[in-house]
């Protein structure tokens, strides 16, 4: 594993904790974690419970006993690991979003399609396609519960912005985040929403903003934040996103369903709000981060008289991912999605499942992401993805 | 009264049961109800309690005997009757959208802004800001509760049009309507909005939508709908609307808000969901018309372990317009909405009340209602209000 | 119309609202309201609009100008107007709880009974049933939606006197209310449970309480409560029930059901939340009055993964009552209930319905409130509904 | 480790978790997993993580290289294991209820009290008091945010036996569980009403109720049930317990507050409804183990106007146990009470914590299942805690 913040605990926890549930065709190891400062890196890799440490992730993605690498670092890194990894024969695991360009993002897709030639897999982690609510939401669009797709609302809702006296960290940094709100929290609302309805967005139009441009510089870090400095630095990224999307149209014609779309760090309140609304012409789902385990479904076939929105608990042992938890009821958490990601992964390397998100998925909303920023950029006219 | 459908209904609710509750400086009485059929007219009159019909709006308001006009015709006459019978020196009350172009909504404030000065009032019927808890809102808001405001998030949902085979109505045709989703119910988010922030909207970038274009005519109307006959006629107003805006910035500087609207008719699951959520620095409200008893308050003020949206039921005697009703937690309909437009109107007609919202209001949310429809044809592009 | 309090004011619009909406076999008219004091009557027959006031129950009933007797006074005095209404061949409409005492409620049942001979209706105002979402649950249930019930837990929990400082009202006096807080609210969830299963109550082992003993006396009169004066006095019922409950079994045999009931004016936070829950061998409902527009129905025949409690709001056309009312999705309120009532009355009186609940209904549960109370005297014993 | 069943999966968890988040006084190593059947041992010790497995606890708790012994078979083996544990100065985590009988539960309180003279813990496995919502509402009632307590509701509802035809388990034979429903899942509503208000239930009026009384025995199991066989079974405890308690008055005097408590498998929809509502003078609070990151609040302390009950997302990193996890708003699960649970057993054996709950607490909870079970017998009669 390559990086030592925030994303490689929730990482390191689904390695550990993915064996210990899941009945997986191989049995993977914790073997090496790979961090720029030593002192950090083994404290982390100590913590994690990782057999070694390197402060060179050059020579570690070349090293025999290593079958599978895993990103956790910032956006700008991303392409170079990832590719170096790939050409080594190694499968690869990527953060998202994929790479902090799209050109870098492109590289990594050409690098992952050549590499699978050779059996290797590449995937990029959007693990909330795997909070089982949203793959059952996917299920429930597949099977077609829901008819024709009209509207589609996503939004990825949080507030750790909203005091204007919060302190920079570098997911506010433009070298090195890539984009702000819209890469970091927007492209999952991207994802989740192609994910569940099997659709690509193929045109936007939107906004990004800065609200707050220039805040104290970051004392000591804690979690994803931190005490504030008494310097100031410049906020270089998008904390407010909005735009609208048009998706493809179904196979065989009809209309091709619009998307409206928000990613904000200013939604007072909102914690961890990832929500998304489906509006089909036969039913809907809604969805919220913030309630995991729930899905809302409304069936428009029963009778008028008994129709409404049903808080579906996704915990029974039919539901995606859930059989080796715990009985109905039993509550999952955030972290579960990387025990799930961990296990399609490995499926995947033994053949017995797809590598899903690929870096072709990654790369997609990588343009989506690009394109917004084009539209912002042309005053909000409707731009293409590409 | 002139007008006999379903919102002549729910005003003369409004004209019967004001003065059963509250202490009115002056006492309505429910003099003539005018209706271009006099069958219909009668039949509406007898069940509503108007003492007489006319089937002649227009010797109507030069009535001695007739001090206040309510119109609840469609849209697109209401700006002939309101300067009509704002020059015979009536009150009037006009169903909102004010009119169905810029020009006759300028026509009408012009003519209210003359008879004013001659203690003449003019109202225009957005009775959702007269729903107490969105009054309290707005409350809240001028208060300070929520801080410096970023963002605004505005949605009105139906889904009376989700059935491909629902049929035809004279809402979905531009010549009587005006405009579809976007004047019927986009107006009513628009408002709303600005009623409850105290701001304007100055530029919107939107898009207009008519996602099923072709219906079965109307057989027999019932309700806002009816049957389908064997005919098909073509909607010719959008049906689905979003737009993004930008409000004033706040007298003395800092950021100009960020909206995000949507009308639609296709939110499957969502009967009469006009939400709203605005977020500031310290604080945000929560607002779902499915649920108009409740207002959702987020102080962020107090210890951040403390802090979450709390479910404030807004009934209460010390709320807005809540004393002469029920004892708390006795909840209201969406009917109290027209009692209170009652009471206002005549609180500004005896001088002890402002005439709000205006005409001057309404021709702003038409203006709004047209920059969006600009923006929709130029491909989206940002677009003034004027 | 005797009495002239705030049940005075819900009725009257109901009597005032219903003919408005409904299409009714009878028009009534709003003739005579009864008061002990000539100027209180006379302001609130104004108010409300009754044509004339008396002092005189008594001369009232008597009148052959009027047919019906709607009886809104405290419980003390139900018995007497009502028996010598229904000797004078008046339809009587009485307020909830029938009496004070098992032995009054006795007395007014046979005096209903003898005059349903000669074609007089009598009816008790529990109307809560009368709620759409209440109703419906009972369709729901008489359709066997939920298949054999196992549990049902009623409660009716508001917090007004949870300020040990509130002042007394006559509810707090055994001699005018004749019981607390188990004849005021618990009877509502007593005969709402009895009128959503269909079955009775016929064992109950429960405790009466009165957690604040003393409290100032009644200041002046406002709403439901009032200022407190600086004199003292005793509370001399009940404040808070707690009740298990035994229903009959099924026809054919099976399970008894099994119930829980609360009635408390001590739960902090709740203002006025009737809730019903009701578990079924293949569903369940839940109700809160609070969101009186919902109703939650869990069907457990669906398969697994979709099952979940979906909140139907019970707006459509289809619903009971619904139809004469607004489109889909427009709100009711609490005083909605009363024109329902009026409707179901008068429809009794022209023989097209059935006077429900009946005065036999409300000695039932006057019976049950009566068990309630000895198994209290008795340590909490289960005891028979007698 | 003694014990290889469901509850051993989540114990195993705990252990294997809580290092990598918490910074621990000690370091645990998962020794030991002893199991009646040597092939389901070691393939739990494989899945799980455990070095090495037995058959015979008697042996594994006198090992002088094991320091704990953590019990998770079914209550009826507890005394015996807990005794010979504490016996041989190991600490001791105990999974609830403590023992089957009275007389059990005081030999175990009896050894852990002789045991605790030499510095050994012994704690009993009431998880739920580690959910963070449920230990942060203790810490708002012990901060008097509720003032005088009044009224405490608490339930556990599940359906997993609303289904006649669903199998018996070793849960539902006496010999084994003890109890039924009251033992189970009554035991943490007890557990967790006392945990919370600080306070004891000192006398109980109850109802034991066995709905379906005979059962398909159990053909292979899966999870907490399994596959139906064609011969039918006995159960032989109760499904269903209903009980009213009164708690100790408050130190200094004032009202000895109300309990009223279900539980129950056959609330149809309620998969692990674990729910507590406490109504204070001041406050309230309301808690669902369905929801289990969220606490409801009411502060009756703010203005009228601004009432009403806030959910608060116990995730915030000053909030109990959250500072280690993640970021706000990132929801925990089921299973991290478990981690919780290794932490304060750990604190509590290196002195930097108390050993809570103690077997003295589980000794109570197991007095209060016995006194319900006497007033059951006892027709329902309010029946003292001893």
């Amino acid at each position: 594993m390559i990086g030592s913040g925030f994303m490689g605990s929730a990482h390191s926890q689904g390695w550990r904790v993915a064996p210990r549930f899941f009945d997986l065709p191989r049995s993977p190891e914790m073997a090496v974690l790979v961090g720029r400062d030593a002192g950090r890196a083994e404290a982390a890799a100590s913590k994690w419970g990782w057999a070694e440490t390197s402060t060179d992730w050059r020579s570690t993605v070349e090293r025999d006993d290593v079958d599978i690498i895993d990103i956790v670092t910032p956006g700008d890194s991303h392409a170079e690991i990832a590719i170096a990894a790939l050409r080594a024969g190694k499968h690869v695991l990527c953060e998202k979003p994929l790479a902090n360009t799209v050109a870098e993002a492109e590289a990594m897709a050409d690098a992952a399609e050549q590499a699978a030639a050779n059996g290797v897999v590449a995937m990029v982690g959007f693990t909330y396609r795997r909070v089982p609510a949203a793959t059952f939401a996917r299920d429930l669009v597949a099977a077609g519960r829901l008819g024709a797709i009209r509207q589609i609302r996503a939004a990825y809702r949080q507030d750790w912005l909203a005091d204007s006296d919060g302190p920079m960290t570098w997911r506010l940094d433009k070298e090195r985040a890539g984009s702000g709100a819209l890469g970091d929290i927007g492209a999952h609302a991207i994802d989740l929403a192609e994910f569940i309805t099997g659709l690509r967005l193929e045109r936007v139009a939107g906004t990004l903003e800065t609200i707050v441009s220039e805040r104290p510089l970051l004392g000591e870090g804690i979690g994803l934040s931190g005490t504030a400095s008494t310097e100031r630095g410049q906020v270089t990224v998008d904390d407010v996103a909005l735009f609208q999307g048009r998706f493809t149209a179904p196979d065989g014609g009809g209309f091709a369903p619009l998307g409206s779309f928000e990613a904000t760090r200013f939604a007072t309140g909102r914690k961890n709000a990832l929500t998304i609304e489906i509006s089909g012409e036969t039913g809907a789902i809604a969805f919220d981060l913030e309630r995991l385990n729930e899905l809302q479904f409304f069936d428009a076939t029963v009778p008028a008289t008994e129709q409404g929105f049903r808080t579906i608990f996704v915990t029974e042992p039919e539901h995606p991912y859930l059989a080796p938890w715990w009985p109905a009821g039993h509550m999952l958490g955030y972290e579960h999605g990387f025990s799930h990601q961990v296990v399609d992964l490995i499926d995947a390397i033994a053949g017995t499942g797809e590598a899903s998100p690929s870096f072709g998925d990654g790369l997609h909303v990588q343009r989506v992401l690009d394109a917004v920023g084009r539209s912002s950029n042309a005053d909000g006219v409707w731009t293409p993805v590409h």
